[in-house]
């Protein structure tokens, strides 16, 4: 599919792609965003279904509807599944503007190497944090390392975008 | 700068729409996924001001200074209330992740038969969610089909992207 | 389909850039969006490490693993972390819709004065926004209007975008 790109993409030099070719799978740093995006999507996803686990594990449901077993009232304060949506709500927080930064710093055109490099560490601790704050909690501060890491990484793109796009304020 | 692209852009044929066009106006998938995440969005922020109407009809609010009426206090756990941020906090865990993912997916050229629809029935599923969970609770499993029918379709977009990209791990 | 637009293309004045060309940083307004979006991710960020002081100024924790100080226990209720956690929730709510829908719009090709200034209204509204409810509490309705700011410029994106493909229903 991608023959008649080659041309094109050969005549470029290869640290400075055209801007317009910065969104296609002809480049591999947009490749690598978009597979690490896609396990984090999935990762996320997952705390659902670990929550809905949860639930019925500890029978611990919130609405009516939802009670499926005899001799049970909605409840809310289960510490089990609050722990499960805490950790779920931090993804939230952490991992959707990230997403969305990460997508802006693409556009910038990056080093590569430093780029790709960003998504790997950045997704597998958010792994790392899920693993330590949802499914085995593990005395800090691994869960506050695991929070750091993306943080730091979203703020560095932040700061990268910025300084690039300022005279656009 | 984009002189180098016209002779690739010329000779196209249709149906393989070079990568760079996939994200604007000339690919009918892009424009079916903005019309609906665009619905999507819509609906997500209609769930701000259905919060908001449920706290004015039962006179619940969370700050100090939101108290518009004499002699009540803040309060949280109306159930009213509660009903329509846990529908519109699941919004957030299932839309929000959608809407990279969809993105993403439209990136790696799908069947447009195959995307739009996926785009259809993901909107109104949520869309059915909503009235289910929030606006006029119905018993279960029609709000865990409406649930599942979005996540289903993630996963699907997930998988497609993930072995399309696995390479640039 | 595309055939109409090669003229288009190929005559392109500067006013009129060719769809492809909008997501790249040529397009003075998706600049704009570039660098308004980096200030909102990290003005979103700012409130976890908000929310962190707040919990460490009044030694309110809901992991048994955070309890950094001796004799406290995890605790849900304090005012003052809460107040943090309901404007951060409010963030997730309405700036990442946001993230999503002007990006969206950039893709439509809107007039540059209107969308720039758009960007930066609605911006500058959520900082205030976060002043208001976060930082230091002001009586309503400052914190209404600039919530309603961002809501209104986003269902105004939403019309724009939802007209320009609805035939693509």
């Amino acid at each position: 599919m991608s023959s008649p790109m080659h041309n094109t993409y050969n005549n470029n030099n290869g640290s400075q792609l055209a801007n317009m070719e910065l969104l296609t799978l002809d480049n591999p740093v947009f490749c690598c965003y978009l597979f690490w995006a896609t396990v984090l999507v999935a990762k996320m996803l997952l705390m659902s279904l670990l929550t809905a686990l949860q639930r019925f594990r500890y029978k611990v449901f919130p609405n009516e509807e939802d009670l499926f077993f005899k001799n049970i009232e909605v409840q809310f304060d289960d510490p089990h599944v609050e722990r499960v949506r805490r950790a779920h709500r931090n993804d939230m927080e952490n991992i959707l503007p990230y997403f969305i930064m990460a997508l802006i710093y693409v556009c910038t055109n990056p080093n590569p190497l430093v780029a790709c490099n960003l998504f790997r560490v950045a997704a597998i601790a958010r792994i790392v944090h899920t693993l330590v704050y949802a499914v085995y909690p593990v005395p800090q501060p691994s869960r506050i390392l695991a929070f750091a890491t993306m943080m730091l990484i979203t703020f560095y793109m932040a700061a990268v975008v910025a300084l690039r796009t300022l005279r656009f304020i």
